[in-house]
């Protein structure tokens, strides 16, 4: 059980701001989710990475996509209204993200679906 | 260097086809991920889970998407046309992935965007 006080479907007010916390990501952890699921040497080798098109390691759009979803399991999703997602709508990748670097979620739940999965 | 012939833009064929090929899920694979990532007791607990909404473990998306992305790595994108992606659009799970399931991924190029990452 949670104790972020969000339990069922009327406890996640549309249009409110959740703030779910925030995780540091250090270049292990980048390869090794790279060398698993996405082994770009730009994920995976930090040398070849230095000499590459951003300029050093940067971490797989899908190990900051699977930290996020840590975090809102963590601190905004209720064991109650789990159920499954059915898919996601729109991911971005505006900046890199590199060894050192701290994600931040925040959610915010919409009308229509508010189990933020 | 990949094997798979598609090397730059013009080598992937708009509307055409590519089988990406495929990837077995088992249980150990499931509850690790879910644990680092997607820790909903249907990923990581399979006797909670078989009492759940699923009837038992199921992998987390975060984790099919992450395993998609590396078959695309290993069997369709190129080195040179890497640049890593600025996002995604909607992604789907319409079907729970069971230990035991294997995992086929095709890849359409689309006629604005061919780098399919």
């Amino acid at each position: 059980m949670n104790d972020h006080g969000l339990r069922y479907f009327g406890d996640y007010a549309p249009g409110a701001i959740y703030e779910c916390g925030s995780v540091s990501i250090d270049a292990a952890r980048i390869v090794s989710f790279g060398k698993g699921f996405d082994p770009q040497t730009f994920h995976v080798d930090p040398v070849v990475a230095a000499g590459g098109p951003f300029g050093g390691l940067i971490a797989s759009g899908w190990h900051t996509a699977a930290l996020t979803m840590r975090l809102l399991v963590d601190n905004y999703l209720s064991a109650e209204v789990r159920l499954g997602g059915a898919g996601v709508d729109e991911i971005r990748w505006p900046f890199p993200v590199r060894a050192g670097d701290t994600l931040r979620v925040r959610a915010r739940p919409d009308g229509d679906s508010r189990d933020g999965g």
